[in-house]
């Protein structure tokens, strides 16, 4: 059933909220925005039509508070509520809050969300639609005997990975037999003292792999492509520089994957826009699923930029029920696109988050140049909320005159009263093995001090 | 002979400036601005490498000064000027003398600007080259008897004009060869004692008619199109709106118009970007060529947004003898953009010109815009150059969301302290006939006062 949304309410802040807004503009909605009392004086705040309070900083308490969002998205009389990305755009129980109050949730059903934000589900279904995963042991390993002969499945190197872990610990890599036995042992052991439970599972080890995701628009049909973004350059799991396409496909991987993405999406009757990301392991030109995000990525406008499809429109249009309105042979891959997150950081000292008011500012323009930032001048940077200041896009042609624009672009953004990574930006521009789009998920860690001191 | 351009000297202020300023850092060129004493606080005259005055305002004392431009750019060490639009760009003696300096001038031939600013040769290039110009007399008509014999061949309606006249001075209509002998001898009287010349000359009246141009790239032998723009919302002869593709276009007439405009720039083997004019009778669908601009155009960047392609860098690549890098077939239409121009005027008081120091300052982005602007907080305008203050450009995938985008775009626009056409624009934008893309080149002076009524 097709419904329409006439007020759309935003529940997130910064520079998303400003896109959201633009884009809900764009297709003749009354925007609501619900912020928090720390970002009353924000630009979306500015821009919106109406504006709630949901509640004061820091996030649980307004942003993650979803019976106060809920409530202030009634008040506002809303036919529709964008999460955005990051706070309750991945929750399940807040999507679900949503529809039970009448109003619909910009992004896929509250079932989808949990079935992709379980990880062995995730992995279960994309099995299931023919989507590689990494291989792996069937579940916790009895013993080292067991261990080796899953691993000469999978193939080595692999990884002992504790079943009650998480966030990288209790992880050791075994190049062959005999350290897998020796490391057994110890993995065990850790895994028992860490966790209570000493249960091994294994998985094959991709190294230097590079971290390629798939945007995908679907209705609850049909599910479309937009083509790959590469995003390897990651500090702290935390991407630095994002672009499209990635430097590292041919023609036959991309075709692969993406068609990979579209068929887990179909598979799990996806609606909405969704991202499907890949280990990939350019030696082997073997791709693996890792997880699907359910919702807008920071990173999205790369794609944009390379399709012309604005897939925040795209958000609202789908959630309204509305059947996908482009076949796949309308995406053309056009050009390159490079994205740098400005953060309010200082890579000089550590990465030390900085907040501050923003003095005179300059932000680049100019053809094939995008800047989607919530600054302004005067404007008082909260200390509670992640340090994006900023995201700087360039489109070009091809990738060389991308990445030319984009230092011609960061030249020219100038911020004063925050210590900011522009600098940073510009020397991995500089550097020869990202400028030959040569780089994994782990070469910005190994990189980082030697590139760090290349800043001018 | 290629040669490279170093250090280029950009001979011109305002938005194009700084325009050409960001393409010559994105191909790694030095900039040396030559501005008159009035813009030595500009946001070009900030971005540039170095800066040089050429002279006070008013420009017939510095940007017009060829001799002191010349010197300037010696002083400079320029191996290149850009001479932007307006001022001396379409001035074949200024290309000459930058020449005559060993510096490569960014535009075609100082013989090629001759040719095509003399408004008989071009015409006759054009006959020449296989492309349609209006039907007329061949010269003067020696009594009312050759007029009507001239009317009847080339159609009804005519225009008499003087021979001697211009600006549109002593021009009179005849629909029929009744009128036609009317009007005869009251032109013929008009004529004489306003020019101290009688003679009449003749063309056919094209009513309605559409102001199309066509965007060419050539290389001296190779000229290839980058489709065409539609710039027929004018007001006294300055274009407020323009657009691309030409909403009054099928593919047929596109492809005929387009490749007209590529013999033409063959037949005269012309080098550089350049603009085609046609007037486009939507009744018979026939073109008729009006002149050729040897200049990059204000509304450039409408193309650049369909196609993708930066037609200032590729002056800067063009003049410099390297050759095409493109083929007919790499250039595809995507989408369609709109400019909108904001000028510093009054749309409520007879578009009175209001210059001022720019206060708060809010300027659009997202997806698909782009503003082309040399404002910046604190900046005062002055009052002796165009009041041009920016260029709105909205892109997207079809004409209606391109609309829809600008309207957006307009009212997140903000100008403290400055009157502007903002508001005329918007109202612009609502219009049905305007929306429709039913529109000539008289529609805004025929509808102003009505429209300008609708302003809120």
């Amino acid at each position: 059933m097709q419904r329409s949304i006439k007020t759309l309410f935003v529940a997130n802040r910064g520079e998303i909220a400003v896109r959201i807004i633009r884009a809900a503009q764009e297709l003749g909605m009354r925007t609501v925005l619900g912020c928090s009392t720390a970002d009353e004086k924000s630009l979306a705040a500015q821009m919106a039509d109406r504006v709630l309070m949901v509640g004061p900083a820091p996030a649980a308490k307004s942003y993650l508070n979803i019976s106060a969002v809920v409530a202030a998205a009634r008040e506002a009389g809303a036919d529709g509520v964008h999460p955005g990305y990051g706070f309750l755009s991945e929750n399940a129980e807040f999507a679900k809050a949503v529809n039970d109050a009448g109003i619909v949730f910009v992004g896929p059903s509250p079932k989808a969300i949990s079935l992709m934000g379980d990880k062995a589900q995730a992995r279960a279904c994309a099995i299931a639609a023919g989507v590689p995963t990494v291989p792996g042991s069937d579940g916790v390993v009895e013993d080292a005997a067991e261990a080796l002969r899953a691993a000469v499945r999978v193939g080595f190197p692999v990884m002992l990975k504790a079943a009650a872990g998480g966030g990288g610990r209790g992880i050791r890599i075994a190049n062959d037999p005999a350290e897998l036995e020796s490391q057994f042992g110890i993995a065990t052991r850790e895994a028992q003292s860490a966790f209570g439970y000493g249960g091994l599972y294994l998985e094959r080890f991709v190294g230097k792999a590079r971290h390629v995701e798939v945007q995908i628009l679907a209705d609850g049909e049909r599910a479309i492509h937009l083509f790959e973004r590469e995003c390897s350059l990651q500090r702290r799991r935390q991407k630095l520089i994002e672009e499209a396409p990635a430097p590292s496909l041919n023609g036959e991987v991309r075709e692969k994957m993406c068609a990979a993405a579209v068929a887990l999406a179909e598979a799990v009757q996806y609606r909405g826009v969704g991202t499907v990301e890949y280990l990939y392991d350019e030696n082997t030109a073997e791709f693996f699923f890792i997880e699907m995000n359910t919702r807008v990525q920071v990173e999205h406008p790369v794609t944009e930029m390379i399709t012309g499809i604005d897939i925040v429109r795209e958000s609202l249009r789908l959630a309204t029920g509305e059947p996908l309105r482009y076949q796949q042979s309308d995406v053309v891959l056009r050009g390159a696109a490079i994205e740098c997150r400005i953060n309010a950081e200082d890579p000089l000292r550590n990465f030390m988050p900085g907040p501050g008011t923003v003095g005179a500012l300059r932000l680049p323009a100019g053809p094939g140049l995008r800047v989607d930032t919530h600054l302004y001048e005067g404007y008082a940077v909260p200390p509670y909320y992640d340090s994006l200041l900023a995201k700087v896009v360039a489109w070009d042609t091809s990738r060389g005159e991308a990445i030319e624009r984009m230092k011609r672009a960061l030249t020219e953004f100038d911020v004063d009263g925050l210590k900011t990574t522009k600098a940073l930006h510009l020397a991995l521009l500089e550097d020869a093995s990202i400028r030959k789009g040569n780089y994994h998920t782990g070469y910005l860690e190994e990189n980082l001090t030697e590139i760090v001191k290349r800043i001018v």
